[in-house]
């Protein structure tokens, strides 16, 4: 069923969004700026997006995802344009020959959410309900589409001094990923893309569904609660209780003592460390003293619960404020916020040997095996 | 008017592109290899290479220069498989829509020579008899093609495992190939690329002509005189007499001391510093002792005698072995060999404010002004 979008909407979707990015992403509130510029430009910000779901395409619909692609941190400091997706596009479909249907996010954490949306505000295209990550990841290969046989190739990058690159690597979309992202940092930090162009069999076969309206929903259930003094905790868990992600663990409550980044090769890497809160300030959780290790590349790869592995690529680890639930992400993190962190599962499409062999704890250099969140050791 | 170039005339192809090649431009002893691979692997090592005059091209003649870049130390160790630049050219002739009629040189000095001839030997297309830089030069952007209106995008890129690249940059050449650069390095630190496509009146008005077959003179000049025991140095200057290059002047010497080299952000950068023989040892030309110290980025960018400027680019500054003339590439330099370092004039369409600004000393961060070889301070 096909719902549609509307400027209204996008407050919500930026806050899901962020919980999805698990700390990456890039900051969707950018690009939701940007959708509701490019909106209000056209006059179409009651009217809104047309958001498709996916067992609705046709199989022959032609799908042309498009993404930014780069360090979250150089993002926030290099606001887009607005217009070089949709030249990524145009790009990709005169490369191809054929223009698209519609486009799909690649990606339904962080800004990735919101970049197909100035795609579809700018040319009028329709939005597929489904993403390729699930959540956040920080590289082009690590995809369900590629995972179930969909491939990345070709790819078009704009950079914005209207700059295009086509890069076709066949059916190795490690090595595309390797070439896009040169591209990416010579062209300061920041490109855009689209890739993996499918058709609605493929979307249905290779997608995670329904991620945009899940974001979404997420979103506006942490605000709801909010307004009606409810826990927004109960809210999240209760709005994913119904999808593919339904198991929800809080990992730790407390105190960010210490953050360390850097940004190399393209990526924003580092290490974060909460800290229990002195006497019985943790919350409702209870924490049990002691602190929580955070790992990133972008996104937060592991939890590590005084030294044991409570949470693990690709399930989500998501920190936010410890009262508001709002979701921080990893550019955000700052000495002594107060922060509760989450562990969600992801679809079981996305733990498959083969998904994690693409996204799991190897893709990223870690010793650690993979372990269910909802089979870690529990706080409480 | 056209001219065959066969298998036998390689060898003195290499040798007079070396010395074009001014130090760099990557070693054409490789490159002559794979061209007389493909020659006979298709049986047309005697019935050759059609080579065509560029005053003779139609107006409308299509043309797509073909090229590899990358540090000539890495060419050195990576040796090309000879197919990817014919997937260069390919890939460029898809993404225009347009099939070549003739391929051509954009650099006449090293292996960049005779990679349109493996191009040429695969499609049976024809090369014209010319090229962009009338020398080598490290960059792409450093060609009189950008400097009198032919710009390099769409550059077409190739890898040695198929992976394919299409960059547009509009007018910015310099963007190109900063772009291009950085796959190249990605790609292990070669490419082969396709670029600069052109119309027949194009090449007639920005290319430098007849460098394919100067190269070629130069080479039997050199060789026909060591046979006959005369000169090869005054062999040199009389087949240039006739030329765009018709200034030779010796500007040293003497015995490599000292080579400092680095392979950096996909260049070969250093120095190499050439002492007087002992006595008088240092030839013909009755060197006045003290050093002649060469600066070169892949190609040697200036040479200073006794800390004097006695040329500098885009004129030409050729190492060549003390007896026999043959010419010494920067990657070749070694401890105690002796040598004569010519200085060659470039043709006037190299040396105007134009020419300069893309290629003379600023392009490569010099603080030095031009000065012509011919007006520097005569060494005899």
């Amino acid at each position: 069923m096909s719902w549609t979008l509307t400027a209204a909407d996008l407050p919500d979707l930026a806050r899901g969004a962020t919980l999805l990015g698990t700390g990456g992403g890039g900051d969707p509130y950018i690009g939701q700026m940007l959708v509701a510029r490019v909106l209000s430009e056209r006059g179409i910000g009651d009217r809104g997006i047309t958001i498709l779901d996916p067992d609705d395409l046709a199989d022959d619909t032609f799908v042309i995802p498009t993404a930014q692609m780069g360090a979250p941190t150089v993002m926030i400091e290099k606001i887009p344009a607005g217009t070089e997706p949709t030249l990524a596009l145009r790009t990709l479909e005169a490369h191809l020959g054929r223009s698209a249907d519609a486009t799909m996010p690649i990606e339904c954490g962080g800004i990735n959410s919101m970049i197909p949306l100035i795609v579809a505000a700018e040319t009028g295209l329709p939005v597929v309900d489904a993403d390729g990550m699930g959540r956040a990841f920080p590289e082009l290969s690590m995809e369900t589409f590629a995972v179930y046989g969909v491939h990345g190739s070709p790819l078009a990058l704009a950079g914005e001094r209207g700059e295009t690159v086509i890069i076709d690597t066949g059916d190795d979309d490690r090595q595309m990923e390797w070439l896009a992202r040169g591209v990416t940092i010579r062209l300061g930090g920041v490109g855009h893309i689209a890739e993996y162009a499918m058709s609605g069999a493929d979307v249905k076969r290779t997608a995670v569904p329904r991620t945009l309206s899940m974001a979404l929903a997420l979103g506006r259930a942490i605000r709801v609660a909010r307004e009606e003094h409810r826990s927004p905790f109960e809210a999240i868990a209760h709005t994913l209780s119904t999808t593919l992600y339904s198991e929800v663990r809080e990992l730790f409550a407390g105190k960010v003592t210490d953050v360390e980044r850097r940004t190399t090769e393209g990526f924003a890497k580092g290490r974060a460390t909460i800290s229990a809160l002195d006497g019985t300030g943790s919350g409702s959780a209870g924490a049990s003293g002691g602190t929580l290790e955070i790992r990133f590349q972008n996104e937060n790869l592991t939890a590590h619960r005084d030294g044991e592995l409570v949470a693990i690529v690709p399930d989500l680890i998501c920190v936010t404020d410890i009262e508001s639930g709002e979701p921080i992400t990893t550019e955000g993190l700052r000495y002594g916020q107060r922060v509760r962190v989450l562990g969600i599962s992801t679809p079981e499409m996305m733990r498959t040997p083969a998904a994690l062999a693409a996204f799991g704890p190897r893709a990223f250099g870690l010793t650690e095996e993979f372990v269910p969140v909802e089979s870690a050791r529990a706080l409480v």
